[in-house]
């Protein structure tokens, strides 16, 4: 089984997803968002972010990190931001001995939905189809988060190395078919 | 006696320095640049970076960290790796439940050189002068570290109040002479 911890990194909101996978098939372990207050001191809120995805690695023993990298067109000011709440949590990672992966939110959407132009419902619509969960993943930054979990599975080589078999299932994903490709082509 | 931590925060090098003042005097305690290698991992180069700023927290015992923000005009990329670093280093800070200060280094070379537009050299001269130093404080890196906890020395209230006598030296700084001055009318 590969086990992937996913963050879409804020300083308000942070994104977390763990997705598995098991032979052929994904499956989600966790999902949600840190929330942080916005009248809280920076240096707190950051302590918060750190603290929760030390949990999160120590309960679910993930293989890697992947993270959303910045997107196209941020400005100095939101990406200093994100960099705050990314730079703990790679650190978070870091301290467990685990590996980082960035993923731009271009990849991670070609990767799920087979478009980088896809938008968060379309998103959220392939997450709960991958993941065959009953509701939409919801709020978006927990959907983002299971997303790029998922793009890493997709992409990281050794995942696919480590993958015995793949179950066709009917109305087979984009990611789904790559996989099994893959794992015909292995 | 108050103590500040300064940072300069970047991936690659960030420069640190402990000054302290009493009475009227200001004092370096410690400076230096922490380094890491351009090869490593992102995640291990921020473990780094966080562990000694952690050590340097319990060594000096500082009341305060005061981090130089963002330089005007930074793009989206810069930003970015200035606040994974400068997440961590506010993170050391947070879990040793110090407050932390951002100051634009326009704000840093106001209250040290008595201008925002002072370049380097005339930073270095400064900080060595206000903190008696045998030599120009080496590299830019520890140099601005310093600068930027003067700075906040310099502008804290509470360092102000808690202040007792101004010592005159000659060749007084434009810092040493705002000290005094607020001494004299406090």
């Amino acid at each position: 089984m590969v086990r992937v911890l996913g963050i879409d990194p804020g300083t308000a909101n942070t994104g977390y997803g763990v997705v598995a996978r098991v032979g052929g098939r994904l499956a989600a372990l966790d999902g949600g968002v840190i929330e942080t207050k916005g009248g809280l001191p920076l240096e707190e809120r950051l302590t918060r972010i750190h603290a929760r995805v030390t949990e999160l690695i120590a309960e679910h023993e993930p293989e890697a990190v992947a993270l959303e990298d910045l997107y196209f067109g941020a400005n100095a000011s939101s990406a200093l931001a994100v960099g705050h709440a990314r730079g703990v949590v790679m650190l978070a990672a870091g301290q467990a001995g685990l590996p980082c992966a960035g993923y731009t939110p271009q990849q991670v959407k070609g990767a799920v939905c087979g478009s980088g132009r896809a938008d968060k419902d379309q998103v959220a619509r392939m997450v709960q189809a991958l993941l065959t969960l009953a509701d939409l993943p919801r709020p978006d930054h927990a959907s983002d988060a299971l997303a790029v979990a998922i793009c890493h599975i997709n992409r990281a080589p050794l995942a696919l190395a480590m993958s015995g078999e793949a179950h066709r299932t009917p109305g087979m994903s984009p990611l789904a078919a790559a996989i099994a490709a893959a794992e015909a082509r292995a």
